[in-house]
């Protein structure tokens, strides 16, 4: 027992455990040449104009960031208009990661006895924020890695305040159709909230995917962030799409100054650079393909992905394997906090890191066949 | 009427108001030229090293950063060392700014029918995020402009979880002076939390002032900050030192990545920088000393101040005088939220800058003869 009297939500949760840094890998196995495919980042570094722009803003520092996102925002509404979607900034929350936006929105709707539906396995972060939040959270599983929409709704009831998906989902990489996702916003009471958390939705290519955004409903919120396709995860900055009312109640829940100035600078600049984005997704589509088909072919089960990881069923105990490939200088993800004890997820890096991977995975295939 | 059931300590929320930025100000009043006293930011801008270090880390920007912060924390360690306060890793929390962590604290320690009590005026974020946390927040008012200490521990009472004070406090620029922040600590349950929030601590040379930290009690928290003297508001880092109980409960609340990468790399070149911050402290002492007299001979009152910022009375509505500075191309900083209608708040600049807000507050001071 804790002398404090710390509240019963808060008491009881977990804790995320991130990837394996690079740096302390090396330090501990005495490694000089790491690659790191743990955390679902960028390989191809952050835009140069991005650095460009936030090197031309160091000077400034001392002042604290500009809290309505003036700019970034008039970047965001033009980034969405090219895609199609007519939006106004007092539609857009931003956040330090599109993490915290979803923290905003469990504490904006989290009330005693509410209940909050997530699938399951899906990104832990979710349940863990739900509960420090103060939701009672409900884990619908996947059916073949997928949600089952059918299994969501019948978990709604009426103390349901929200409802998250990852769309892709992480760490299965798979997504929700577009008829499905449909039926699932359709199937919700106008008061629940439908996070459509699209943190990999740039590598998403499917025929049959579809954006949140393109439902149309005002229960509906997309999250985004610029920690993945756009290689800015170490600036922290993600945003949300969302009927304006609710933004504004997010606005009111956020800290003064959640975003730092360089991310407001970093992230414009980003948005603008195109060919950083298309060059990296096109990059992730091709080897997602290529290493995909390799790992299957060593014997290896793997889950159909739109993101730029993809989730391995090892059908045996995975975390040897997870510690023999980091002998060999290759950090992945092991999956136990998912529940997963035989699966690791494994980012898609350069050519050349996926190379080092099958390499590294053959002669874990190999050890296999030996033992 | 929402038609989304928001909780109902966040439907009620008030939002927080900046200072006016310099570049809306140019835009608005058509100026070129235009100061900000605003936002008791360093005048002397971020520490050189800082900036050389941030510079050096924007390649690496599309990997997380460091969730444990475990170079910066150590920093933290050797620079509380120098201090005289032995301290390890497990005794620091560190947040995106120190708003942040008095976020982490008000939702690890709020319950239902859970009081926190505070001095009024003191720095806004108080009631807002503790109101937004399900506090029932209870405000003492302050007498000539200084924590009452037996006021405060009058309104504790059995469901009292946390009491904070600003010390240095926003916007009075007044502390608690030694044996006074020795009796509230000592005049408090163990299980209340003392969050002594020291975010101008450096500036604070009053022979009777003291640290929370020397108060040794395992129930006083104490918050600090890298957005004041080291001049780093827009990089957004605060960092917290308390009982490792207490501070293994505000990692669980935090997101895993809530500390941006530029700023472990920043904030741990600015602590090694010690003649910067040095500078910018005695700097401010001294034009916190000759601008304190010229407001006085103004004939306006100002409140003794240990921060780098001074709280002037005008002993008339404050509005019209703010309006007239800003005319001037002077932001200052209304203090309406803070039910200090006829008030100022003008953090101390360059000398240079505080002799043109003088020139300005002098036109006002003749207006005010004339009218």
């Amino acid at each position: 027992m804790s002398r404090f009297q710390i509240a019963p939500q808060v008491a009881g949760l977990a804790s995320y455990q991130p990837g394996k840094p690079i740096e302390e890998t090396k330090r501990e196995l005495g490694l000089d040449d790491v690659i790191k495919l743990a955390s679902n980042e960028n390989p191809f570094g952050p835009s140069p104009k991005a650095t460009v722009a936030i090197a031309e803003a160091l000077s400034e520092l001392h002042r604290y960031p500009d809290g309505s996102g003036f700019h970034l925002k008039r970047a965001l509404v033009r980034h969405l208009a090219a895609q199609g979607h007519t939006k106004t900034p007092d539609e857009l929350v931003l956040g330090n990661g599109s993490n915290e936006i979803l923290v905003f929105m469990m504490r904006a709707l989290a009330t005693s006895g509410a209940n909050m539906v997530i699938g399951w396995p899906s990104f832990v972060v979710y349940p863990i924020a739900g509960q420090a939040a103060g939701f009672e959270v409900r884990r619908v599983p996947l059916v073949d890695y997928r949600y089952d929409v059918r299994a969501l709704l019948e978990h709604v009831d009426a103390t349901t305040r929200l409802v998250v998906v990852g769309h892709p989902n992480n760490p299965t990489g798979t997504y929700i159709p577009k008829p499905d996702l449909q039926r699932l916003a359709d199937g919700l009471r106008d008061d629940i909230v439908l996070v459509v958390d699209e943190a990999y939705f740039e590598y998403a290519d499917a025929p049959d995917y579809m954006s949140g955004l393109d439902l149309e409903r005002k229960n509906v919120f997309v999250l985004r962030t610029l920690s993945k396709a756009y290689g800015l995860a170490g600036l922290r900055l993600g945003y949300g799409i969302g009927d304006k009312a609710l933004v504004g109640y997010l606005n009111r829940v956020r800290e003064p100054f959640n975003v730092n100035a360089l991310a407001l600078v970093g992230g414009a600049a980003s948005l603008d650079d195109t060919a950083h984005v298309e060059r990296s997704v096109r990059e992730n589509a091709r080897e997602r393909a290529r290493v995909g088909k390799a790992i299957a072919e060593l014997g290896f089960l793997v889950v159909a992905t739109q993101a730029n990881f993809v989730l391995v069923d090892f059908r045996k105990p995975a975390m040897p394997i997870y510690d023999a490939l980091l002998k060999q200088g290759v950090i992945t993800r092991p999956m136990s906090p998912y529940d997963l004890h035989e699966h690791l997820r494994i980012s898609f890096g350069t050519a050349a890191e996926n190379d080092r991977l099958l390499r590294a995975l053959g002669t874990v295939a190999l050890g296999t066949v030996r033992a």
